[in-house]
């Protein structure tokens, strides 16, 4: 387990100059919670597959994964369900639409969310978690967690996820719709309670980097080699966080970056370069699709100065 | 009160004659209440402004409103809320869409209800009802009918909302979009469990026609001449009933038939020419817009021989 | 032939007061011919069956069709081709999309036109006139137009023509999808050509109102009782200008209204009383869904102050 | 220049295994030009930057590039015009749409086409080649391609260009929105006869391998070095196609494949794995989103075996 990360000058450099970016974006408000953070703040990890970390700013500051908990149940319930089950309940396309959208449900014939990284799809994702109650699917989730973070203790915040969960409308309008198309089944109040609960989950940016490195290192602890996500299952969540994992800026982010990256409205962002490395970001400001706005353009300049498109 | 409609011997063959098509429809059969119903039916009574009746087919014969429920709970709304508060909430164009669609919900900006005789639109209409409960607002939907109708025993049947209301996510799926977008306030399962109730009000033809006579007289009771919907409500009710009244096959009906109507999903019809008369229609089997296949072709066959259309 | 009309002092009246509405409203300006127009313009022609006729504001200036047209070509297709061939062409249902929208003849499977009202469907419906060639197919258009109004020297702008020729190009596009879909057949910059003489058409408020007098009348002469068109195809007519008559406020106008009714980009409105009366009125200043502003409030008015809604 | 390939068994068994799928695939047969291609045909040539090259099939056979064009026209106008002109004009997202769809075009705000690799996207990039006439321009293009290829005979079928220039009527609609909407300018007949032509460029697999090669390559003729397409170029151009390649399949394709990849509806498949490999194949069978059916296969046999997924 990776306790201290070195300090890199060059590293400290890209932040600042991202940083200046923050005046341009607007922390998320719909629940208090969110608002409340830091606008100005921007930290950054990066853990290698060879045991090497860098690090920049405030990396201990927890936050909500909120959208980047999508990526961790897909490969849950592909583990839980195999790719067959999961797929033939939602697609694998990426979408021009906004991450929220309802129209393509019903336009879609049959009805299915167009990939599982817009909420209709993430939704349905949840919703195929193995347990036979919410505590127990939401107990396999955290446990996943704290096999690739290497840390027990990581839970979610009651008070974020009773916040979304009374907010929660437009993700209840979609469940609705979903339910009565047979994509997903059982009780909607309490899949929403789910969903909240795992959008709320607390980490800091080396939890993140730590998630990514595993994802990056084909799904193996990059310390033991024990496999923690089967191979293939670690390759479709990388390919699905290229296409879809900046929400409807996922291509500009491809053709600019070029890493598979996921991010979450609290202002994280989660990447994964193949074999190589993992990165996690906070970056609370959000631009107006709902990416850290600072974490965009530090991925930017760092994926020019070193190379890391994949393309 | 009409207590017994003269029989017609052209009414009758109008009626044999539109019969022929019930083999085409098909009943609703998304909940057993409905899929019981007698595909063959046909009944009909005509009202006149003059006292005159006249019926043919069983007109006895109760079946649920459905959707015909629409047009009352906006008079209702109307009279409760004003035309101003009504219409902010609610639109007045005609849409291409079918009656359950979501989708231009999201595209419209600002999300609204295109009008009251959608789905969404009806919703949004029966959350502003006055009453400080559900059980005081169907009351007083409830004596609003007893007070068209003249028969104050008319109620709902528990069966047929207890299905609906098990069956209606996609009915939940627009609220919670509509309360997300501040369209509805309240807690939605209240909502739709009004709403059921509403659909599921128990009439027969004669109920139907004389209610229609209502809004046809102008809103004014028939018999004794007091004002039951104001005038100008009633007025706005018709064009309601013309510009969206059989769902999205009204344009075609006002062509064909060209007489304010409105149909549900039981089967159920009422028509009000202006001044003149109210129809009520019962032919449970449906054509693929949701309206009754014979019941629509009967229409049809009155307005081309006695010259029914408004226009 | 009605060669002088009646000043009435209560419709002055009415036109000042509508007038004030002017300065909330746009004339058109995509070409310069319409640009030019006078935006405090409003004047008004009504024609009654019985011979009768008032008028305001200066009723002799000429004003372009543009969509009023529209109603023109479609008594003619039909009775050209009859209502089958036309109807299985272009739909008859109204839609709460704008209307030069293309959306939805791709989403609409087969593709149709929802209506004849929209451009779409207008386009559809002059690609169905009778005629070896443009010139043949556009004199017979004037040549109805001439039989409407009793006056021969009708014609269109060929400087208005020109320029809507040039910027048609949302036209051309919905013509060449609907070619692709087989809805219009033969050339389109052709179509585009007739299209844009056939909105070209000049007339005044007593032609307009002439033309409305006929739809009115059943068709019929008012004077000579000749039929010019068959009464079925005018009450077609009349059933399209209520629930498509105003672009996407039609409902709206319905409510508030309730006279059939056409309006076109010039300010120009066509309203037809079933039976009673006709209506011609040019008030260049638009409203933001391209209707005359004091033009729909003067109907509004008028409607109010002498019960003229069919509802 | 490579002259012979080997012949690899274990290619040809992969050939073979994959042929199987044709069957279930359909030739295009909107032009007779392509209906006349062996649905049974399956051929594929690999080209290494070691200057190795294997090849399965009748390699030598040629058929239209058709939409793999639109990644030879992307490269050429971002070296035109620089990316921030380019992308000014074409978004960079991909879309659960079908490549041909208008719709998108008027529900984006200001209207854009969505990508490049969509008709609407490719059509305004073609419209920015520089050049003062459709001849120029083409050649410019016909250069590109014989100096990727190293062959400069290389030309297009003027029967197949003629053909789809008189069925184009789709293409014309998007161009006449776009013109409407300032996204393409000049004269649209042009620019389809510009773009028919380059979509009837004809090649053979070991032309279209070698492309890859170059894109592949990062831009560079795999044998001299030199600099065809820069660098930042032939990144941007892998990226999208991976993200919109394969139409409305591309999601999926990226997961189960994994590969750089642009297809055309002659059965083309053009693949660029970066810094190893260009693949070239042809399969005239498609499956229902357009993709030659047996190469998708192909490619999928192939990634799974030598493990070629970027991911």
């Amino acid at each position: 387990m990776i306790t201290q990360c070195e300090k890199s000058e060059e590293l400290d450099q890209l932040v600042e100059r991202a940083r200046t970016y923050t005046s341009k974006g607007k922390v998320a408000d719909y629940i208090p919670a969110l608002g409340q953070a830091d606008p100005n703040a921007l930290s950054i990890a990066v853990h290698y597959t060879d045991g090497r970390c860098l690090a920049a700013g405030d990396t201990e500051k927890t936050f909500t994964l909120q959208s980047i908990s999508k990526v961790l149940t897909l490969a849950l319930a592909i583990m839980d369900n195999g790719e067959d089950y999961v797929f033939e309940r939602v697609g694998m396309e990426p979408t021009g639409d906004p991450f929220n959208s309802i129209a393509k449900l019903e336009t879609m014939v049959p009805s299915k969310p167009l990939n599982p990284m817009i909420n209709a799809g993430a939704l349905a994702v949840t919703n195929m978690l193995s347990g036979n109650t919410i505590e127990e699917k939401l107990g396999r989730l955290l446990a996943f967690v704290h096999d690739m973070t290497g840390k027990t203790h990581i839970t979610y915040s009651s008070k974020v996820a009773e916040s979304e969960f009374k907010t929660a409308n437009l993700n209840r309008s979609l469940c609705y719709f979903m339910k009565e198309h047979h994509i997903i089944k059982g009780d909607v109040e309490e899949l929403i309670d789910l969903y909240t609960k795992q959008c709320a989950i607390e980490v800091n940016c080396n939890d993140l980097a730590r998630i990514g490195l595993v994802i990056a290192n084909e799904g193996k602890d990059p310390e033991t080699g024990r496999e923690i996500i089967p191979k293939q299952i670690s390759r479709i969540v990388k390919t699905f966080m290229v296409t879809c994992g900046m929400y409807n800026a996922s291509g500009e982010f491809a053709i600019k970056v070029g890493i598979p990256a996921k991010s979450g409205v609290s202002g994280g962002i989660i990447a994964a370069y193949p074999n190589k490395l993992g990165i996690g970001i906070c970056g609370p400001a959000l631009d107006d699709k709902g990416n850290s706005i600072a974490g965009i353009k530090l991925l930017e300049m760092m994926s020019a100065r070193y190379g890391l498109s994949i393309f």
